[in-house]
């Protein structure tokens, strides 16, 4: 299957690119190198370095001749034109769309990143939307989406649509969202957009509401240092678990935000990439918004803290919380859809932290203790 | 009471200034003039020639000396450094927000406008928002949204929220909304982004779901020649009273499009501008989103075909729908807040219509039949 991949350059658009063309699929790359850009500004890099994106697709071709990987820089947000040709010329079947702004705090800094943010996010989607529209109606775009865009509803979370009955008549609708940043808003619009696209052209999407991932590796980030994936464990681009390990390697303490009780989906960075693979395999009928909730387990900020004390012995403190936030909140998210398809999950085992503790050590020395500190307010 | 006013050059922008001015308030008007550059493009004028922005303002403050109209130009999707200037130096009390791109049917005219409208319309609201963080957070943001937000779900629609019972569980949920246009997509993207903000910094916002708005004339307009509002019977601008209006003046065949069974909800520009001083004189308590459907009645269009119909002996043909929307469905949408606030409606009489028929008249050399013709289709 021809895949084009939006975002190849990222902590998981450069796994799933190499996963898929892995497997036997046509892949090509596309990314605007703008998150390099913005690490650079705000000075935090991953624990160690990244190879150029140019760097890494020439090593990989060179290491896997029979399944190589196109590649293109076109900041997508900005350069319809470009976008429109690369779409032309490679013609995929399937569009993975990673290529947005990915983090809740950057959003949150100042209102110029604020407005950057959605300003990129909403208009990279829907010159994408313009460009199959253009081009190949019958082509499936698979977004990333995530489980914030939810926020923690006193109700069940169902996966992306909600039965509802209002005075005894019956509609089935978008699930209603209450996302907790600029960035997570950017997304909702953007799932807005889509099931728009999907209604009025028949376009086929289908939009994953990812969870937080956890991972250093993938069995192809394996093959080559040079085609290790970006880890971050710092306050802007950094997810929890990432953060949680590398601070038990720097024996600092474990940094809760608040109680600690909220609680979220969360996924290997194996079965984010093997999820992609299920829904480019499995396209929706035309005219079809499919929604799926990509996460295998949901756990308490503080059951994670638990988890790596339990391995490292490290102390937990709990911090004021950054963020405006729920911290003891209902929560039971449905997320059937993937499994049903297929997917087989790696779950969270003190195996998987253990690797993740030992690939993390051997960069300790790389470790900014600076960058575990919240530095973004929510309220400021 | 202060109150700026955002797209003070527009329909309806520049008629709420002037009723506001006139009862009291001290009131300022923000213009870009982008639609007067937008309308230049695209070839359709309002049906009279509008005074430049300047004109206008400088007309009311000679004949009414002791209730000024301030004026600032100023694009605020791009240039948030002057609206924070004119937010600190105005320091109002209430803004009421109408400076977006105002056409459904402009927004799915190109890719590029489609783009344009959502960034023009989600960085204005965004910059809007970050003003009032930075200046005043108890500052009313009073904004005008679009009773086309909710599309026409088999539900009852309600002001904004919706009590949801979900497996035994309830929550209380922003609506469930299926807009049927770019434009309409990105004022669901607003609200979205105001209901993060009152819930995040404390903000208080009304959000205005109006209806379609009709008639030509309010007790300000009738003052001065210079100082009416702009009438639009256009396919891009205009709105469907007006455009029957316009073609019954001219004999034409009034065009209804598709089956003509779309049922809206409808409102006088007199009650406009009475809901917009309402809004602002109860402003909610911080930490609110206040939705309320700034509408009067409903109804469907062939209904409105058969009013003209009856005044004028007019035809009507209808037309191969240029949108994609429903046209049978149910429609039942409450609107009782600003009724509860005390708005009296203006009810759509016969007398209405041959008011707005006279004024119209007066101008009928100036109608352009082209500017009927809906050349705008939803699935090109």
């Amino acid at each position: 299957m021809k895949i084009l991949i939006l975002g190849g350059d990222g902590y998981l658009g450069w796994p799933t690119a190499m996963y898929l063309a892995a497997r036997g699929h046509e892949i090509a790359v596309v990314d605007d190198l703008s998150k390099r850009q913005l690490e650079a500004e705000i000075g935090y890099s991953p624990l160690w370095p990244i190879p150029p994106f140019a760097h890494r697709t020439l090593t990989w071709n060179k290491l896997k001749p029979s399944c190589p990987i196109k590649m293109w820089i076109c900041n997508i947000a900005t350069n319809r034109s470009l976008l429109y040709k690369i779409i032309d010329e490679f013609s995929p079947e399937a569009v993975v769309h990673y290529a947005e702004q990915p983090s809740a705090p950057y959003s949150m800094m100042t209102a110029k990143a604020a407005v950057d943010t959605q300003l990129n996010n909403v208009s990279g989607t829907l010159n994408l939307i313009m460009a199959i529209l253009h081009h190949n109606a019958d082509c499936h775009i698979v977004k990333l989406g995530t489980m914030g865009e939810y926020g923690t509803p006193n109700i069940d979370i169902e996966e992306g649509w909600l039965d509802v009955t209002h005075e005894d008549r019956t509609d089935r609708v978008l699930y209603p969202k209450r996302p907790g940043s600029w960035y997570h808003l950017s997304k909702v619009h953007d799932s807005h957009n889509l099931e728009f696209a999907c209604r009025t052209w028949g376009l086929r999407v289908t939009d994953l509401n990812q969870g937080i991932v956890y991972g250093t590796d993938t069995d192809e980030t394996w093959l080559d240092s040079s085609l290790s994936t970006s880890f971050h464990y710092d306050a802007i681009f950094g997810t929890v678990i990432n953060r949680f390990i590398t601070q038990a390697v720097e024996n600092a303490p474990l940094t809760v935000y608040g109680s600690g009780s909220q609680t979220r989906g969360f996924l290997d960075i194996r079965d984010t990439i093997r999820c992609i693979e299920l829904a480019c395999e499995t396209p929706p009928d035309g005219g079809t918004f499919r929604v799926m909730n990509q996460f295998t387990e949901s756990f308490s900020i503080n059951q994670l803290a638990e988890l790596v004390q339990h391995i490292t012995g490290c102390e937990i403190v709990h911090l004021e919380n950054p963020r405006v936030e729920q911290e003891d909140h209902y929560y039971n998210a449905k997320h059937t859809a993937l499994t049903d398809l297929g997917l087989e999950p790696h779950y969270l085992t003190a195996d998987t932290l253990e690797d993740m503790i030992r690939q993390v050590r051997k960069h300790k020395k790389l470790i900014n203790p600076e960058a575990f500190k919240p530095t973004v307010k929510w309220r400021n």
